[in-house]
């Protein structure tokens, strides 16, 4: 993309720009054309709230959450059950069950999953920390809320190897029909899973 | 989007991101927490580049570009041809032009093109200023760059109109096969414009 059409200061934005999940080059290109034509409605308010944020924002020491409080708000909700203790790959998954409002329990974010090919092992896991935290008394319940991919569900049973003699409930999330969707256009591995997982009506 | 998980701050900055083109408010959260994560790599970075724009850029007051100097690079730079004025609707066609490297001619922005149906008229465009300009007795042709479109086209005659009596020869961008394209997917329209602008080989 040799385009030093806009000056340097446009481009080194463009070039950042391009650098977030889901804008590419080009699409980066117009997204810094769309702030600097909306520069009192869209750019100025965009820079202060990107200032706000490095200044504010932390990760929660305790449960690895993003927040501009630490230990974060979920941590200090004391109407949140200390018993249940979410494990989560990602921040963005904790947003996730936040949003469906799934769980009163409290988090760990493990940061990834293992990944041997991407060279992810436990020592880039927060792991140690999820050991410790599951032998708190009051933890009775371990929820593995790991991507049903290859890498969530080794991740998923390393740590219930690791965790057999914390005096904890290990469960997982159940594998099935997801709301909303047809049978006929789902997996065979999740037809047999909703199939074996089948309630009571 | 009822999330408010993440505090008022993060809120903000992924309601400002959904804003831009190509981000709706899923990719907005996913690049919020993206710049969060990368905050001294991305974020930092990307704040301090949107405070130099917001405090530098500037819109041409001869062409309508964006760019730090005003007039603009192009319209300061004696290496371009003063006797050629390149018409674009936006200033990002504009861009694309500069990286094909296609003119040796300045440009003139409109800021958009005709269309009613959106109440777009010929007021909301630099059409006047087009005028005085192409009035200057230097210019000697006017190449309308403008989209293939209905509304474009009906801009490039709507000037060609007025510019009848500027003593200047409006020209358009040739109707062809795209270079690297396939006759068997190209619409009717384009190959038979191609086959009646067709040139000697």
């Amino acid at each position: 993309m040799a385009s030093s059409v806009a000056g340097p200061e446009i481009e080194r934005l463009i070039q950042l720009l391009s650098k977030l999940p889901g804008l590419g080059p080009r699409s980066a290109r117009r997204a810094a054309l769309h702030l600097i034509k909306k520069r009192e409605a869209l750019m100025t308010p965009l820079a202060d709230a990107l200032q706000v944020a490095i200044a504010k924002i932390e990760v929660c020491h305790t449960c690895g959450n993003i927040d501009t409080q630490n230990p974060c708000t979920i941590c200090c909700d004391t109407r949140r059950d200390p018993a249940i203790l979410v494990v989560v790959a990602d921040v963005a998954d904790l947003w996730a069950l936040e949003r469906a409002q799934a769980t009163r329990g409290r988090y760990h974010v493990l940061g990834a999953t293992l990944s041997p090919l991407d060279g992810i092992g436990p020592d880039d896991l927060s792991i140690d920390a999820l050991v410790s935290r599951a032998h708190d008394d009051r933890v009775t319940e371990i929820i593995l809320a790991l991507n049903a991919t290859v890498d969530g569900q080794t991740t998923a049973h390393y740590i219930t190897d690791l965790l057999q003699d914390a005096g904890v409930k290990v469960t997982r999330l159940a594998h099935g029909v997801p709301v909303g969707g047809e049978l006929d256009y789902l997996d065979e591995g999740t037809l047999s899973a909703a199939m074996r997982q089948r309630t009571l009506f």
